[in-house]
């Protein structure tokens, strides 16, 4: 990222940069949104109440980031649409998530990995983006920075209990990175909106981030005693609105109330 | 209740002392337990993020609260037994909660009227808890009463703006307060355990605390334009184990994780 300048007053007044920005925003914030509703699956699952509530939290935390992302979507948008119409009454492709996110809760060590995998991410990102030349996106990283190193010391500190732990959790957790692992490189990708976004200094250049990340999680694994999986291609798709067969079921939970009871706004 | 006045320190040596208290704590916290499981389920499920991140707040707090009685009944037992254990591996009957905090989120007007209703009875039972001869329960009411008076405020300020809004609204929420209503007095009722706490100066009387609370509950449904109803009678059941057709569905979704993953605690 270039160092920060503020954007041109008038950047935002052209059709095309705001539709880049609104995307860029809904591809960032989604993410929070669905790993969010995946997380909140889990509340009073069992079978620890301790993690449960931890998780919980998480979950908490990543809807209030959320919130903060569709808010800003909706001034952009002149207050045409509101947070609850994006976050609940889009259609599938419409969602703009990466694949990571929306896989399934398989065990303990499913929801671990996956968190750690995402959490390392989050925090890079949300440091790189306290430099973005929109003020708006410096100042929702400045507040959302704190949390994402919490998360990625809770998932980290599992990771490494679960990698170093009995035999079984070695195992089972072991799987869950080798099942997990070809997820992790659509979180850098581009796409012409994030370009877009990059190249007016708005958005992080995460494929500078991507060594880094990498460098990080290994190192992670390696304390964790956990293998490395070696892979010929990654899954992508997400960011592009193509999702695996989960995120039918994740919109059609997290939509229940409103088809349940529609005009529920009442 | 009785002036604070420690327990005689043999109180507890007693078998059958012990056995009442550790009922009455399952009696006080499978409410919390319930209730939080089942305010759990709306995490996420929209249609508004606002009040969604409140309720899964408040589910959260609940879960704490669990915690610290459950950690309470495990020392009691010698650590014979889990906080973990005790929330997830007993049996439908063995459950104490009252039929109240069951009930289904069937809409928002419900999920509302439900939590004003246990809240206002959990604020004054948490009040005079702190008077408790029990030192650990008057510290457990002591640090969950301030959340509880912020719960009792939400649900307030909610069922308030329910009842004296739009028609639709007044007419949706009346009914749940029809519905909900026969579930209110259960919340007071006595139990073996519960008389033999309220002698020995642990448990409140609860009975004294009946009047207070529906005085307190019918002025804030005048408050909200709404009726207060005549009921013939009331229904019970919970505290003895007999719950309704909702318990065992919470059961199942509470305990799946074991469940689907036998020997999770891995």
């Amino acid at each position: 990222m270039k160092p920060i300048k503020e954007l041109n007053p008038t950047f935002l007044t052209q059709e095309e940069n705001k539709e880049h920005l609104i995307n860029y925003l809904l591809e960032t914030a989604d993410n929070y949104l669905i790993l969010g509703q995946r997380l909140g699956e889990l509340c009073g699952h069992g079978p620890n109440l301790e993690p449960d509530i931890a998780i919980t939290n998480i979950s908490l935390d990543l809807l209030g980031q959320v919130r903060s992302f569709y808010q800003y979507i909706a001034q952009l948008k002149a207050n045409q649409t509101t947070e609850d119409d994006i976050a609940f009454l889009r259609k599938e492709r419409e969602y703009k998530n990466v694949l990571l996110v929306e896989q399934p809760n398989t065990d303990f060590g499913y929801v671990i990995v996956r968190q750690y995998f995402f959490d390392v991410y989050n925090r890079m990102f949300l440091n790189a983006l306290q430099q973005s030349a929109d003020e708006t996106l410096r100042s929702l990283a400045f507040k959302g920075i704190k949390e994402a190193a919490y998360h990625e010391r809770f998932s980290g500190d599992w990771l490494k209990r679960l990698g170093d732990g009995t035999e079984e959790s070695h195992h089972r957790v072991q799987q869950a990175v080798d099942d997990l692992w070809i997820y992790t490189d659509e979180l850098f990708h581009s796409t012409a909106s994030s370009k877009a976004m990059m190249e007016a200094g708005v958005a992080p250049d995460m494929l500078q981030l991507r060594e880094y990340y990498y460098e990080k999680v290994e190192q992670l694994l390696e304390t964790a005693t956990l293998k490395v999986p070696e892979v010929e291609y990654f899954q992508k798709g997400g960011k592009k609105g193509m999702h695996s067969e989960y995120m039918g079921r994740i919109l059609a939970e997290m939509q229940y109330m409103q088809r349940t009871y529609p005009n529920s706004r009442w």
